[in-house]
């Protein structure tokens, strides 16, 4: 067994830290910015140092491709440069990091591959600059039209065909990302859950499936002092006890059902005015469809009228569970093993490009503890310890599906 | 009896409406801009018309007198000329315009007052261009300090006092209202309680007395897909919680208090994120101040943590229950009786000028029916009968304390 380098992958994951360097330790590194594409300049000439042949595809994608013995589709593996607006120094990042780590492993060992071992950067994967997010991994599933996401448009009006054509990362569409052998991203966990178990690495089996409703209590405005309770048609209490009674029910689905009530929007909003309406949001994930069906139903079935007050709520989108390939989270299972490290079978309850990926490639994810369960803000942190047991297993399974698919091995594209 | 003209209070109303007239039948006549300002000047013009002396002090507040025969402090009535954005065409001005229309019945009947009778438009009743509320009254009674309220600053950047030196307006302090034998505001309820007991004129009491809390409950942000449940500390649900308890809990305190939680505000407010901090504000009034007291008792008494989550209710303010003349109330009384107006005793829920000028002089009010209780609103609404059967009872009560002021009756201040 191979061994990736602790001291070589920190001073990496430093260096890219200083691209877009926050004052409170944290990185801005929005979408094709300058900072994005000084982060992209940088992964390319590191590649190209390593003998890697680098492609860019008309989303800005970028493709540093090993060579294999065999002439075939490669092993990809990689996630994101792009940050979040005062973001954190791992999320995304770090699965590129860890990538080039296993490639300066591989060539210091002299291991010669079978099959290619491809390194991808998706362009847009926050959409914090462009809406919506994992951009370039939805135009390569067709879960997007490029033609609308060109159109998107950032604060200040640029639009992001604008910022791809000043990028100097605008490529052909034929160097696309269309066939692979298997893919796999590493990615902090952005929850508390390994750290919570005391696990060094999850195993990550698929994509919660997730709904959205936006539920619009309407009342009626009157002055908060000269309107008797009897004659109000207050929507904040209503909403209050939706809130509190959909809290309790959600609650007794199942325990592993996640569901926030994370924006609310009051109007007027002015403290000596009831207010005439109360929106907010139900964001809910569970990795059994039926369970997601429970919640739904519960959201459908609400009464349409309390107090006076109208209660409408809308399902602002849905995503399917995504199941990852059985065999490469076999094998990421079979590599900690292998080193030891303690790990942990999960899902993950964040989007990433790999829940589209998983529609063309066999795919599976590798999570590295987040300390507190922090991500999307500065003081996100992993050990660089943890980083370097990712690493590991990245490797490693690297080499063992590289054997499994040169025994001629099939995946099962998302069991 | 005197009665006052349906037809030429209607024409007078139609002429101040036009005056910062919006398109949906509205006006915006905000304190000191140039739609009050020409307001002002009408008003002027139409007070010099009926012979009256006129002076302004230092606060733009505007008097006319109409003299009497007795050299002595007059009988004030009148109220404010300024609006909110958007607002109605009856609130404050109707108390002017009924008042002029009392003057004008008084000269077309050739009645000589023995004691001057004052009109008063009051500066900044509204306190939507310039904060606080009832700005230049309580400069009169010395509840705000004038150097401070000097100071405030609309949303350009404009001071009050470069809108009052600019407005021409700009008078002299000697002028101010310091004293006089009793001040009657006529003004519109606000609030549908006339309407729903089927009342002609409201005499009103008092002021309700107020308490305004704003209740901050402290979280912990997190992502909205990767936290379990039981790890989370969401301050949403606590909120939810708070606010569905305390409107069980006060609604049970007496059946006459109101309680309004107006304003929320969500931080991040994002759909896919936990809160980690929601703040909301209580508002509660009611005339009995054992009743605030059970209120505030309520407030002071919710747990300071609850999920994980810190609570911490803080008091932003809070007034005294104002109490009106008894003497006057019983005037306005017999004055609707007298022409058989339906009447009914109550208390205001809002705050009005005369609450603070009931500290220095003996006060009531009189108010008349608002359509679906709305006010503050373009839609704000007062029929002309109810227009001047107010006027009539404005003018009939004048002409009871100028009788019994004559006689030598003393009012009993604020019994």
């Amino acid at each position: 067994m191979y061994e990736c380098n602790r001291n070589r992958l920190q001073e990496l994951i430093e260096q890219f830290s200083q691209l877009g360097a926050t004052a409170n330790g944290g990185v801005t590194r929005l979408c094709l910015s300058k900072e994005d594409i000084a982060a992209r300049d940088y992964f390319c000439e590191l590649c190209k140092e390593l003998g890697m042949d680098i492609q860019v595809d008309d989303m800005a994608n970028i493709y540093a491709t090993l060579p294999g013995e065999k002439s075939c589709p490669p092993i990809v593996i990689g996630s994101h440069l792009d940050s979040v607006e005062k973001g954190g120094r791992f999320d995304g990042v770090l699965g590129i990091l860890t990538a080039i780590e296993v490639i300066r492993t591989l060539k210091e060992n002299d291991i010669e591959l079978e099959i290619p071992l491809m390194l991808v950067n998706f362009t847009n994967e926050e959409g914090a600059r462009f809406d919506p997010a994992m951009m370039s991994s939805g135009v390569l599933t067709s879960k997007f039209s490029k033609e609308q996401m060109l159109q998107s448009t950032d604060k200040n009006g640029i639009t992001f065909q604008e910022a791809l054509l000043a990028s100097g990362y605008d490529g052909e569409q034929e160097n696309r990302l269309t066939e692979a052998l298997a893919f796999i991203e590493l990615h902090i966990e952005q929850g508390p859950v390994l750290e919570e178990k005391e696990r060094e690495i999850g195993v990550v089996e698929g994509v919660l499936g997730m709904v959205c409703y936006e539920i619009t209590v309407t009342g009626e405005s009157n002055h908060a002092g000269t309107t008797p309770m009897s004659m109000r048609k207050d929507p904040m209490i209503v909403a209050s006890r939706i809130i509190s009674s959909l809290h309790d029910q959600l609650g007794e689905i199942d325990e592993e059902l996640v569901f926030t009530f994370g924006r609310m929007h009051v109007a007027p909003n002015i403290h000596t005015v009831i207010p005439n309406e109360v929106v907010f949001t139900m964001d809910s994930r569970h990795k059994n469809p039926k369970v997601i069906e429970k919640v739904e139903k519960l959201l459908t079935s609400l009464a349409s009228e309390e107090n006076g007050c109208d209660i409408r709520p809308v399902k602002l989108w849905g995503r399917e569970t995504v199941y990852f390939d059985a065999t490469i989270c076999n094998a990421l299972e079979e590599s900690c093993h292998d080193y030891g490290y303690s790990s942990h079978r999960m899902f993950s309850g964040a989007g990433h490009d790999a829940q589209y990926i998983a529609s063309i490639i066999p795919t599976a994810m590798i999570f590295v503890p987040s300390i507190n369960g922090k991500s999307h803000c500065e003081v996100e942190e992993t050990t660089f310890e943890d980083c370097v047991k990712g690493a590991d297993v990245l490797l490693e399974t690297v080499l063992k599906l590289q054997t499994k698919l040169s025994m001629g091995e099939k995946f099962t594209l998302n069991q």
